[in-house]
């Protein structure tokens, strides 16, 4: 299939540190290329992949206060793929914030298929519905019950690179919080876990105000410790040797990277049930969901007795890389084949 | 010919208050119709035209905070026109913030032409650089002269109604200044130039911080008096009873529609030389430029004593609609050619 795959053009594919649709770009386009795919990726002059690289600009937005607004980067980018569209049998857009491939729709000769990163409003729900044949992916179930009367042409969970994430048999004795310091990423649930539980928490993600006036008054240094920022190995070390994830999410999450990730180290999660925690869970085998902060205090002696080894075998399958290529291959077949017949 | 004008969809056309581009499409529509053309302007539902209304949306996104991101909603209602190209000799895109058109461009077997209503930045220009066969139109010199490299295919300065601002021969005693409370529209400037000249000054604007913060101590509601936002009909009286518009810009503007406005009154215009202040001032009819406050101190007789009837006569001339209209259609004509040939 000779395929466009319409990155980001923020910062390079894969990205320096991390962002999670460069990451999963970049794995998608790597896998499609070892499949035998004919692939182009439009992306930044600095990206590095083993596609073919369309590359408009030489860096991303992201390193360049000049390149505003950057709404038109991402325009002109998926311009350029539309522009060659006959040169592909599918266009393939990733870019976050808004579905701008809608505006392209009627207009390219090549179907162009989104892939949505983020959780839409009812408001925009309803004007992509004036493109009611614009073909989307949902990143899971939960994101797609989002998208009543679009067209949403496949499910497809993450894929992370499983052979990354180092496995480990026995861990240490913490749990571990890692994610953005918000109220909806729920940091304060998991101290109070960590409290109830007699547990050692680290915390590992960027300082912000939210962490200075709500998270930091509780890390005293030997029960709650604060890790900073954690670059790729460092989060893989703490992912091995924590005894268990704990993710009491509080807002409805359309995926949950982080969950498959520490999975992928053989740590079982401790999740809420929230969003699309149970698309991403396997309940007793990759970790445990539960309807409430009683019932995770509880119930966190049998997450830790969740076996490790299965808990990584579980994510290597669900969250590899090439079940995400497989299902990818078959959303382009079928979105080619219903703009034929 | 059959022109697609595709206005903002931010409000109606033409705006309910205030809003320079609104108002600048909705006048050309109006003109192209009256001149025999064919033209269908796509704006918001709630919009009033003789022209075919092509409308996507109910009505604009200022008016409703669930239709975000704007420039989602700007994108499609160009594409809607673009979607229909073929029943167009000509389309023109009106939007203001950045060149959505140029996405486009390539992808429409019509010409777009776009009225550039900011004054783009380097980065800006440079980026555009990619689409160097997009035709721009400028509205002024001022602003042409920003867009290296650019193809610009006409500079139109803005028309307004004349017929709807009232001229006045015999003024009230004092100066007016109309614009937004910011440094780079001068007002501080215009309230020390009444103080030298120990004349009375309306400020007529909309208060905001800046206002409060600098203007406000300046304020003694005798010889500096502040009026308030001002609604058209109180503009037009405004304008007619002040001796002069005081215009001591302290930023470079690509236009400046309040001394053409004032000019329709009869007022005559002090003006700093700056931006496109000396396209819009015909020296020594509608008003006087100056290098320094100092040389506009001094010379605010020699404005006072210009003729307020030659003035309004040659703002009609220079600023009325017709000559907006006649130069967009050349400017069209020359598009259409310069596509087929």
């Amino acid at each position: 299939m000779r395929i466009a795959h319409v990155a980001p053009v923020a910062t390079t594919i894969p990205p320096p540190k991390s962002g999670s649709v460069e990451t999963m770009t970049s794995l998608l386009t790597e896998g499609l290329v070892a499949g035998g795919h004919d692939v182009t990726l439009f992306a930044t002059a600095d990206s590095k992949t083993s596609a073919r690289l369309a590359a408009i600009y030489s860096h991303g937005y992201w390193h360049d206060e000049n390149m505003w607004p950057w709404e038109l980067y991402e325009m002109l980018n998926l311009a350029a793929a539309v522009e060659r569209a006959r040169e592909f049998d599918i266009i393939h857009y990733e870019a976050a914030y808004y579905p701008m491939s809608l505006a392209f729709t009627r207009l390219s000769s090549t179907p162009i298929v989104q892939t949505l990163h983020h959780s839409p409003s009812r408001a925009e729900v309803a004007l992509w519905a004036r493109y009611p044949e614009a073909p989307f992916v949902a990143i899971s179930e939960e994101q797609a019950a989002l998208l009543s009367g679009a067209n949403v042409v496949g499910t497809v969970l993450h894929g992370i690179d499983t052979d990354n994430f180092t496995f480990r048999e026995q861990p240490d004795d913490y749990l571990l919080f890692l994610g953005r310091f918000t109220a909806g990423k729920g940091v304060l649930q998991a101290i109070e876990i960590a409290k109830r539980t007699d547990m050692k928490l680290i915390l590992a993600a960027a300082e912000d105000d939210y962490y200075r006036a709500k998270v930091k008054p509780h890390v005293d240094g030997t029960q709650i410790i604060y890790f900073g920022e954690a670059d790729f190995a460092a989060k893989v070390k703490l992912f091995g040797g924590a005894r268990a994830l704990v993710y009491p999410v509080q807002a409805r999450e359309p995926f949950g990277l982080v969950l498959a990730e520490a999975m992928a180290c053989g740590t079982p999660v401790a999740a809420l049930d929230l969003g699309a925690v149970r698309e991403v869970v396997d309940e007793g085998v990759t970790g445990m969901v539960f309807d409430s902060l009683d019932a995770m205090a509880a119930g966190l002696p049998n997450v830790f007795s969740l076996d490790r080894r299965r808990v990584r075998e579980r994510a290597v399958v669900r969250f590899g890389v090439q079940r995400m290529v497989n299902e990818y291959t078959a959303v382009y077949e079928r979105v080619i084949a219903s703009r034929r017949g």
